[in-house]
C-alpha cells in the first residue's frame, strides 16, 4: 500500500510529490510518486505527519470527566478518583478505555501508554484494556501498575510477590504482539514500597523494557521521601538502583537542580503532562533545563478528568506556552522541539521505532487537511500545526499500517454505540 | 422566531423544554416549548449558550500567523508585526478581518473587539474592517486606535488633533447601528503620548463609550513610565484622569498590589489575554487578585499571530489552567467564573447587553452538539464545555438574531473563497 499526500514531514523537512509505501506495518520506503499502483491511497490536499505518542494516560478516568474539576489534588483524589474508580466493573473499564482511545485517535494519537492500576488481584482488567486498544486500533503500551500503599482503594493493591508474578505473566503473554507492549509501572515513591519499586525494576530489567513511575507531581512528595527515606524522590530512586535509561519518570514537577542533573547523567526519561499539571495546580516542570541536562522527554495527556482532553497536539502547544511564560521568554521552547517531544522523542522513551516518517519505522501516521482554516496562512506549516491547528484538521490516522480513522471517523468501532454506553453508565453520577 | 434546543443555559442554570423567542435582534422571552409555531428552529440534541465575547483582538494579524512564532516580544514586533503590517493594503486588511471574524464565529464568538491601528491618516481602513464584520455577521466593537509614538510604523501614527477628529467622526457615523460600535483606544502608555491618551479619554467621555488601552504587557513598561512620568502605568493613567469605569486596560501583567487595588477602586476593567501573554512570554496577570479587588474582566484572544487561535472558549480554559498553576491550587479559578468572564462579564465591560440568555438581552447565541464525544460523559456539562470541548461541538451561531453559522458552516461568506484569498496574498511570505 502506498499513501500519496501533498506533503510529507520527514526528518529533512517537508517533501512534496512523494509516496510512502507500507508493508507489514512498517514504512517500506519513501519514494517518488510515480505512476499509479494498485492499493494507492490518494490524499489530495493533505499533509502526512508522524502519529503522536501519548506517553502517559489513565484511560478509565475519561469516564470521570467533569466530576473532579475545580478541586485541589487531594479533593480530586479523595472525592472523585477513589470513590468513582470503585464503581467500574470490567465492562466499564473496557468501555472507558475504548472511549479514551477513540478520542485520542480522532486527535491524532497513534500510541497510548495506559498506566493502569485497577488490578483486582489479577490481569483480567488489564486484558480488557488491551482488547479495547486492539478493537479501536491504537498502539498500546500497558504500563501495568504495582501498588501497595494502604491508603489507596483495595482493588489497586497487591503483595509484592503477586504483583511481580502477574506483571511478568502479562509481559510474557503479549511479548510478540505487533501493537501491544506491557511494561512494569510501580505507582510512585508514595504509592509503592521500596520493595515494590525494586520488584518492578527487576521485571523491567529481565524483560528489557522501560519502567514507569510517577515522581514528584506534588510538592509534598519531596518532604515525604526525605523524611521516610532520607532522600528527595529522584535521589531515592537512584539509591534504590532504579534510575537509568529505562526509567520513565512521570511529571517531575518538583525536582531540584541536582535531581535534574542526576536524571540526565543516568539517561532517565520524563513523561511530561503540562495541562494536567496545570489543571491540578501541581506546578511547572522545568522542561528546558531538563532537556539541557540530557533528559529525554515524551508528552502525556494524563487522565481524561485532569486535563480534560486527550490530544498530544494540545500538549505540544501547552508545553511551549507554559515554558515561555515561566521563563518570560517567547523563545523558551519552540515548535520544532515541542513537535519532536510529542512524536519521535515520546516513541523513543517507550522503545518504539515510531514518531518519524522514515524507512523501516512503524507506519503510525496522521493526515491533516491543508485546506482547514486553522492551517492558514501557510507561512510556516509546522508552527501552525503546533500552535494554531483545530482538531477538525485531523482527518486520517494509520496505526501499524491500518487506517483506523478515515475522514474524521473511526473505522473500527461504532462511535455512537460507544457514546451511548458512556451515557448509560454515567447517568446520575455526581461529585461525592 | 423561536429556537428550541434540548437545553438552555440561563442564569438559573440549565433548563430543558424551553423555547427562546427572538424579535428585532433581542431575546423577547424564554418560555415553555409549547405547540409548534411558524419560524420555529428545532435544535434537537443541542444546548444553547450565550455567545462568547472576544474582548481584545487585532484581526489583521491573522494574516501573519506562523511568521512570528518562537520569537521574544521585541523580535516578534520588529521582525514580523512592523514589517508585515506595511504589506497590507485596504483589501488585504478587509480580507484579514473577514478571515479572523470567520474563525471566531466558527469557534463560538458573537462579538469581537478589533483594536485597530492601521489608520493611514484616516478612517477608510477602519470602515473596511467594519464592512468585513457586517459581511461575516459578527458583532464588532471597533476600538479605533490613537497612536503617536515615533518608533512605530508611520501608518499607525497621527497628530493628536487628527486622531481626535477622526475618532469622533467614526463614532458619529456608526452611532445608531445594531451590530457595530466604535470606541476610542489610545494604544498604550508607551505608544501614545499623554496628550493622545487624554484626547482619547475626552472622546470616550463625550460619546459615553468605553475606552481601551494596552497596559503593562511587558515588564519594561513599568520602569519606563516611572522614568518618564514618575509613576507606574496604572498610577500614571490615574494621574491623567483616565482610570474609571469606562477604562478597559488590556493585559495588566505587571501591576503591583496598589495598582490592582486602584483599578478596583476606580471601577476599571481588564481585557485579559492569557494565551497571548504566554505565547509572547509576557508573564501571568494576577486574575483572582484582580477579581477580589473588584476589577471587571473580559477575555481576549489578542491577534492571530500571538496565540495562534481565535477562540474565547480556549481562553476560558486557559484562564483557569494558568491561574491554577500559578497559585498551585486546582481550585484557584473555576469553570463558572471562567465562563462568565468569556460571556456576560466581557459583554458588560463593552457596554453590551449580551452574554447571558435572558429576556431583553441581545440575541447573540451559540448552539453546541450534546452528542459530541468531547461533551461525554455529561456529569457536569458546563465544566465539560469549558475544559473538554473540541471546537467541532460548536454547530450554530446567531448574532443579533441572525444565524451566521449553521451546522458548522458560515452562512454569510464563502469560506473557500476567503481562504483562497489568504493563500494568494501570503504566498511566499517568510520571516524577515
Amino acid at each position: 500500500m502506498r499513501l500519496l499526500p501533498d506533503l510529507i514531514l520527514t526528518p529533512e523537512g517537508w517533501m512534496a510529490d512523494r509516496a510512502v509505501a507500507i508493508t507489514d506495518g512498517r514504512i517500506a520506503f519513501i519514494g517518488a510518486a510515480s505512476a499509479a499502483e494498485p492499493g494507492d491511497v490518494r490524499l489530495a490536499g493533505k499533509a502526512l505527519l508522524p502519529g503522536t505518542v501519548n506517553a502517559h494516560c489513565h484511560t478509565f478516568q475519561s469516564l470521570l470527566r467533569g466530576l473532579g474539576d475545580d478541586l485541589d489534588f487531594m479533593g480530586w483524589r479523595d472525592r472523585v478518583l477513589y470513590p468513582f474508580s470503585e464503581r467500574l466493573d470490567r465492562d466499564a473499564i473496557a468501555l472507558g478505555a475504548a472511549f479514551a482511545f477513540g478520542e485520542m485517535v480522532r486527535h491524532g494519537a497513534t500510541t497510548c501508554v495506559d498506566f493502569f492500576y485497577l488490578n483486582d488481584d489479577g490481569n483480567e482488567n488489564a486484558e480488557a484494556v488491551i482488547a479495547a486498544a486492539r478493537r479501536v486500533g491504537i498502539r498500546l503500551v500497558l504500563a501495568r501498575a504495582l501498588y501497595d500503599w494502604e491508603g489507596a482503594p483495595e482493588r489497586y493493591r497487591e503483595s509484592v510477590a503477586d504483583a511481580r508474578r502477574r506483571v511478568e505473566a502479562l509481559i510474557a503473554t503479549h511479548r510478540h504482539e505487533d501493537t501491544v507492549t506491557v511494561q512494569p509501572a510501580p505507582h510512585s515513591p508514595h504509592g509503592a514500597s521500596s520493595a515494590m519499586i525494586r520488584a518492578g525494576w527487576e521485571v523491567a530489567e529481565r524483560a528489557d523494557t522501560p519502567f514507569h513511575i510517577h515522581v514528584a507531581e506534588g510538592q509534598y512528595e519531596g518532604q515525604r521521601t526525605l523524611a521516610e527515606h532520607g532522600a528527595t524522590p529522584i535521589r531515592y530512586l537512584d539509591a534504590l538502583g532504579v534510575l537509568g535509561p529505562r526509567t520513565i519518570a512521570v511529571h517531575c514537577v518538583w525536582l531540584d537542580d541536582g535531581e535534574i542533573a542526576l536524571m540526565g547523567a543516568r539517561g532517565a526519561a520524563l513523561a511530561y503532562c503540562p495541562t494536567s499539571n496545570m489543571f491540578l495546580g501541581d506546578g511547572i516542570t522545568r522542561v528546558p533545563e531538563m532537556l539541557a541536562a540530557g533528559v529525554r522527554i515524551g508528552l502525556g495527556t494524563d487522565g481524561g478528568c485532569t486535563n480534560n482532553r486527550l490530544s498530544v497536539f494540545e500538549e505540544m502547544r501547552m508545553t511551549s506556552l507554559l515554558q515561555r511564560v515561566r521563563r518570560l521568554d517567547g523563545s523558551a521552547l519552540g515548535a520544532r522541539t515541542a513537535f519532536a517531544l510529542g512524536t519521535r522523542s515520546g516513541a523513543g522513551i517507550l522503545g518504539l521505532e515510531a514518531g518519524v516518517i522514515a524507512r523501516g519505522q512503524l507506519a503510525d501516521l496522521v493526515a491533516v487537511d491543508l485546506g482547514d482554516p486553522s492551517l492558514h496562512p501557510r507561512t510556516d506549516l509546522l508552527k501552525s500545526i503546533v500552535y494554531a491547528m483545530s482538531p477538525q484538521a485531523i482527518t486520517d490516522v494509520w496505526v501499524h499500517g491500518r487506517r483506523v480513522l478515515e475522514d474524521g471517523q473511526l473505522t473500527t468501532v461504532d462511535t455512537s454505540e460507544l457514546l451511548a454506553g458512556v451515557r448509560t453508565l454515567t447517568a446520575g453520577w455526581r461529585l461525592m
